[in-house]
């Protein structure tokens, strides 16, 4: 189906856009009242995520109420362990939680490597609703974690402020962190690839807890697999969003990939320099912008488009969006990127 | 009194040493089981650092356990807001919390602006018996915490991974902030003058949360405010390490002081750099490598040492060094610096 809107697209390929794009990370998701009512009819998140029907529904919402230039898959990052064999629980307010974690050859053992479209239909499903509900209006995007992100919660088993028990496995069992990394980079170009062939227009890569990492490890751990992930997906335009990793940003411009996310530490003229000119950047507002009144989201968004002024840009956020940030704060950012 | 080992002090003030001296934030803690014996004699984290005799014990034990160059005051950067009227409290395993938080005028007006030798004279006691009982062996470091971190504490009131409240002011109430910043910049100057005369040889200003300020925000609320403490201590070295702020290097190399501390995302050579020749630099093993066998931290410190060779360096971590690790392993370290 051809698309009514795909400013995304072209901007991701480099193409001459009339306007810059604009959508934000965590779109979907509790700054909307219409999502915390769709919410609070299932049990909790992972629910949600696991009923295509509703998972669509609240995909779809910020391109109705906010007016986003793309919509991104309700889902979650960790949904790859799950699928691998390593299943977790949402806790309230603390985050996700595995019973069971990965460190040791005998855990290796119990995963396997996930079948996007077998292990993960449920999401695929959702992205099928989803094709057909937004009926051309605007761009699909899929996503998964990066492995090292991914890693780090199936062997740390929570969020954490150091992750040192995934760090220390780095160190001291390199060959056995290497090994789980392929199952994961594995599972998520499989996942990835059957993203896109259910409909997903773009995918992003989320490296979430890339900054904890030294810039070698980071190499070694992280980039290397970032990498084979964007040389397997030709697919669609593929965008890297690897938050804190401002020490790679020479080695991120290398990548067989169109967009980079930038997050709100990362300079704007600095990150095209070091990235290059044959890649858009994405980003890269400080989430925490959105908390001032109208004119000054208007105007702090100005400061920053300002300075992405005639480069490959689509705007957003350098983060995903704050939970209690409002939307109408949400639409004056979007307002003010279209109207640029 | 002669210091029998001033390499730190030399080393800070960029003069030749025979070899570069190491020591590591928060090695006097709970890596050491003589550390862990004391902390169970009393109630408490708070206690421990609120009785001088203690405080004083805890601190010079890595001194005479693991050979370090320096001893740094057993202490908390959360002393300041106590002192000005806002008291804390540690929760095991959650970490510091604050039963009321600083957000309005009306909060604003509860406050004072602390007198170091008097509101926090059982630190200024601690480092009285501490310089008493070292007698001389090595210099003792005092500290205090950033202004910007200290303001995050206590307008979130705990630690947090996005310090959403306390950014959300930066953009809302920017006049409230600067005063609140103001006062906590003016105890703190208090507090470390307090600490300089009652022995402190060197003094560093953690900014733990600097990272999470983009550069613009880092400049206005944070930088400037450790700019005036610097300028306000002349009696001995500073040392300021601002973690995550890799994008104010080059203005951190014309703050008034002789150390910046580098984290372990800093690269070397580009930290030197931007910071420029008339600085120490102090860092930056990742604190995870310590994980590795003891050949593998001799060879990981022996990597970091050749990149620093030759320039103005005081070895450390590039963070606080993790609970669980061995001391053994902290001793290789050391052991491998004074070796280099």
């Amino acid at each position: 189906m051809e698309l009514q809107n795909d400013l995304l697209l072209r901007a991701a390929k480099g193409e001459k856009t009339e306007r810059t794009p604009v959508w934000l990370m965590r779109q979907a998701g509790r700054i909307l009242p219409e999502y915390r009512a769709v919410r609070e009819s299932v049990s909790g998140f992972i629910e949600l995520a696991q009923t295509p029907e509703l998972a669509a529904e609240v995909t779809i919402q910020p391109v109705d109420l906010l007016g986003v230039d793309a919509a991104i898959i309700f889902s979650d990052i960790l949904v790859i362990p799950e699928a691998m064999g390593l299943p977790y629980e949402m806790i309230e307010k603390k985050g996700p939680w595995f019973p069971e974690t990965v460190r040791t050859e005998a855990d290796l053992k119990k995963l396997r490597v996930a079948d996007g479209a077998n292990d993960l239909s449920y999401v695929i499903k959702a992205i099928e609703i989803t094709k057909k509900n937004l009926n051309g209006r605007v761009p699909l995007i899929g996503f998964a974690g990066a492995p090292w992100t991914i890693f780090a919660y199936m062997v740390e088993g929570s969020g954490s402020k150091t992750f040192s028990r995934a760090r220390e496995i780095l160190y001291t069992q390199p060959a056995f962190a290497h090994q789980l990394m392929q199952m994961i980079t594995d599972s998520t170009i499989n996942y990835l690839k059957a993203q896109i062939k259910a409909g997903a227009d773009l995918v992003q890569v989320f490296d979430s807890w890339a900054g904890i990492l030294g810039p070698k490890q980071y190499l070694e751990f992280s980039h290397r697999y970032i990498s084979q992930i964007c040389d397997a997906i030709n697919e669609v335009p593929v965008t890297v969003f690897a938050k804190g990793a401002f020490f790679a940003r020479e080695e991120m411009g290398k990548l067989n990939c169109e967009t980079i996310g930038l997050d709100w530490n990362m300079g704007i003229e600095e990150s095209y320099k070091l990235i290059g000119a044959n890649k858009t950047l994405q980003g890269n507002l400080d989430p925490a912008a959105l908390y001032g009144n109208p004119e000054e989201v208007r105007s702090a968004t100005l400061e920053m488009m300002e300075q992405f002024k005639g480069k490959r840009h689509i705007a957003n956020l350098g983060h995903g969006v704050y939970p209690d940030i409002k939307p109408e704060k949400v639409k004056v950012f979007i307002e003010t990127v279209k109207g640029f």
